[in-house]
């Protein structure tokens, strides 16, 4: 056995459950909680296994989606969340968070580190079939977290239906067999009140 | 699109987000809070893709250890964490989860409720590669909770080092490359004080 690579290999798995304390702007439905990136990315692998059926794709690699949403917020421990609608964080969020995956994936064997990189480059890159999906997958799951909390962290936000519909756009784009679900979601929750038109 | 299908699907997803509050005995290392079940799947699949390579069997289906591991807790929605050392709490353990089986995976279209019961009997039967390799992973992961937490949970519960050990045995039997480092965490502990022998 090499010994230095499974001290590595354990020395990261250990670090990557700081994963469980970067907060969201999303509550935890029926709690006053934020979400964690850690139940949030387990979330998404759920909706992957779940939702494969409607990837704009039909010959989308489930494998590599489980494996691209499992990593994709691992950058926050060091970069942080930062909140989609924020402007001022969003200048510099590429930046931030390369920066944050050299440094957590060089942890790792070489071998590995290559492979966590490119999986989540690619997530970044939202250019084949199966980051286009894990990205509408990480869209569509807030939008269910805040309509089935009444809209508290819109409200809280001050968002506004038309940005909500533009984030959502990678479902309408990724998934269109979710897109009327999905609006439909986001008409009702200005019907009902709890998000502003 | 069928709707029907797809409201099956999303009330599901929406149901599992209750794995979020589902509290273990273990605790998430560097805080003073209990880890959940959520929390835990996301961490085992981590732990899934980067020691595949110790899996007993080399033809080890990572796609589905993945899927198992992600499932495996969702009874406890209903059936509760019942905690490893507790033989009170073991003597229904089986009745309350399938109970709990019954009525989680019932929520999903016919196809995705057999697929998905299907894993969670064959994590439990801990007979194919792919269930042994998950539940190695499902005793290890506490494992290094616990030690990197300095053993509070052990301590709390009076738990001995023959105990962890046993419980660990899975580990042994189906990762057999990683055993002398777990055992090695587990005569760390007993010597740094915070396990008791």
């Amino acid at each position: 056995m090499d010994s230095e690579r499974l001290e590595k290999q354990m020395a990261f798995i250990v670090e990557i459950g700081k994963t469980k304390q970067v907060l969201r702007r999303t509550m935890v439905i029926g709690t006053d909680r934020h979400e964690n990136d850690a139940e949030h990315s387990w979330h998404l692998a759920m909706m992957a296994i779940l939702l494969a059926e409607y990837a704009e794709s039909e010959s989308v690699d489930i494998l590599k989606v489980l494996k691209m949403v499992l990593v994709h917020d691992l950058v926050e421990i060091y970069a942080g969340d930062t909140y989609c609608y924020d402007e001022e964080g969003a200048k510099d969020k590429i930046e931030r968070e390369t920066r944050a995956a050299d440094r957590i994936f060089a942890m790792l064997p070489d071998d590995q580190s290559r492979e966590m990189r490119a999986l989540w480059d690619e997530f970044e890159d939202m250019i084949t079939p199966e980051a286009r999906f894990a990205n509408a997958l990480d869209r569509l799951q807030p939008l269910l977290l805040n309509y089935h909390s009444g809209g508290e962290t819109w409200q809280k936000y001050r968002v506004t239906s038309d940005r909500v519909l533009k984030r959502a756009q990678p479902v309408a784009e990724h998934m269109p067999g979710i897109w009327e679900f999905a609006a439909g979601l986001i008409r009702d929750a200005v019907e009902q009140g709890f998000l502003a038109e």
